[in-house]
């Protein structure tokens, strides 16, 4: 999508052919930067310190990490290594290990020599799955704004969303926010409630800013408003993105996906998750399987911010020495969830209506 | 309660006979300073800008801030001016009319030159009773507590609380944390979740740090994180504050209640609304009549906290230009209530609940 008219993807391969670029998305909205990767380390550190996130964009990135690595060392053992590296920089992300497990795939029979262009084809290819799946996810997404479209006649269509499941976490169009912007894009009016999310705020730093720089309408709010708004019918729908759905439609989500489904099943509103085939671990029965990672708890007690004169710090919101506690993730039950939008269609979310879109999978989901 | 060993209430007369003195509210937990108010318009703008919070509190600051009123002006008209001025500061707090129209009860049919005596002790009063009444909901509530501790053979007793309904919303011991202060001062071993509580996150700076100062053992969580921790058990019970209670029980409180009674209601844990009397709107059937102010869209887009060096500066956290909305309450419905914690006892969350505790109401509640 774009920013300052620009059209920019996430991640892209370097002019050299030995380098990855990427958007340090811990910069924004104060700052636009890139940064390029040389190495394995470089990309483990992306990962790690959330200069890139998003499953997609996750997945990407491990994907050209791998690339990096083999660069370096192309040997079994080396390979092996980066793939332990780089698969533990974030446990709940299934789309990393996927990535990964690809890639291997690819170059695990090529002669060492061979394996880092293979990887680096590998990659891109990884990359540019994930463009044309979330422009399908959007062109199946926007016929429901469609119909809200027209049974609000021409009112806008009032979306919540949490966190970022948007461009900036894929590596274009995004995932939920792929409806939204093709509707947008179709002169449909729409109107984007975007939760903050804290502890991060990737709702306030990530999403609110790529709604303005593509020139969506949208008002950001606090985590805790959204239920007072879908009780007073401010809100048509929910869409939000995930990290892993399991066979039995268990979505594990940014911490505070399950508290906003529950307000939209106790007040009628659709929530629907919408996710690339790649986010479906068929491995697990349910959610309760999902490893929740537990993070810094620096993160629930410091903000940054930019201060009057521009220069951007981070303060302490609480008194020194405040225990903290940072789940990153929860889990949403699929009893709450309306539906899955996904590359091949929408489906009710359970077992039954995965395995209608993904016949394939029939033997493997747990 | 005790701040650094000192034993402190929020409010509380000046030596002069002229003035009140206030904990400043908005610079905890950085900073801890105390203000003077010796006029009307001080203990307005105390209201307007949170530097007094909290139902109770407010209502005793408002019956202070008439008393002063009346120092400057106690004719029939200075004393009208003075009450509408203090009302319209914050339009949700029931307590903040409640108090104007005790205190007006009391000074209208005096002299004018007698007014302003009896309003000061009037106020004091009021303080007075909101310790009392507050000592009393611990005791109920109390009891609940211990049930679970002996439950849970010794082990702590987990507690959530949203935004602060602490002494530092009242005058001492608090509604929601008195319970909690008195379990712990009985040996009872308790853990508070304390929900950070955007956009104010008065429970980062206020209830964490009240519950630090006190020695009760607590951990800090964004307003995302409670839902995950009670479907995980780690929940045994909810406490929260309330703003307004209407007659049939629905639950005016800090924006994010209703999605913490959700999860609490999907999960089974009880949820509690610990108040005094004066919070309960007996001419309101139910909270769909309760006007919900919109605060500053500043509160969303900026964090107050410290600095490295220990200032305390401002920053943004959203992209210059973002807009954002602000509802400061919420209104929980009844059914998702457990029961209410009064001063009188325990009660069901409904009209019937309600008047058990309060049968002198019946003729009076709508």
């Amino acid at each position: 999508m774009k920013i300052n008219g620009t059209p920019y993807r996430t991640i892209w391969p370097g002019n050299d052919g030995q380098s990855v670029v990427i958007i340090d998305q811990t910069q924004l909205p104060h700052r636009f930067e890139t940064v390029t990767l040389r190495s394995v380390e470089d990309a483990a550190h992306a990962i790690l310190t959330m200069q890139v996130r998003g499953a997609p964009l996750i997945g990407a990135t491990a994907a050209y990490g791998l690339a990096l690595a083999l660069r370096a060392d192309a040997s079994d053992q080396g390979l092996a290594n980066a793939i332990a590296f780089l698969a533990k920089q974030r446990p709940t992300a299934v789309n990393l290990r996927w990535a990964l497990e690809e890639t291997r795939r690819t170059v695990a029979s090529l002669a060492p020599g061979a394996r880092a262009d293979a990887a680096f084809a590998k990659a891109r290819a990884i990359a540019e799955d994930d463009v044309e799946t979330c422009r399908r996810i959007g062109a199946h997404g926007l016929s429901l704004i469609r119909t809200l479209s027209e049974k609000k006649k021409g009112q806008p269509v009032n979306i919540l969303t949490h966190c970022n499941a948007g461009w900036l976490a894929c590596v274009d169009w995004g995932t939920a926010t792929s409806p939204i912007y093709q509707a947008h894009d179709a002169g449909i009016p729409v109107h984007v409630w975007v939760d903050e999310t804290r502890p991060r705020y990737q709702g306030a730093s990530l999403t609110a800013f790529e709604l303005m720089s593509h020139g969506v309408p949208h008002t950001l709010i606090v985590d805790n408003a959204g239920g007072h708004y879908m009780q007073h019918g401010k809100v048509d729908l929910c869409i939000v993105g995930t990290d892993r759905v399991t066979a039995n439609g268990d979505v594990a989500n940014k911490i505070g996906t399950y508290l906003k489904a529950l307000a939209a099943h106790d007040t009628g509103v659709p929530f629907y998750v919408a996710l690339p085939y790649s986010t479906i671990d068929w491995s697990l029965a349910s959610g309760t399987e999902i490893p929740i990672e537990e993070r810094s708890a620096d993160e629930v007690l410091k903000m940054h911010g930019r201060l009057p004169d521009g220069t951007v710090a981070t303060v302490d919101i609480a008194a020194a020495g405040t225990p903290a506690a940072n789940p990153a993730f929860d889990v949403t039950p699929a009893r709450l969830v309306t539906g899955f939008i996904t590359e091949r269609g929408i489906s009710p979310a359970d077992r039954t209506g995965l395995l209608s879109l993904y016949p394939e999978q029939r033997e493997t989901a747990a």
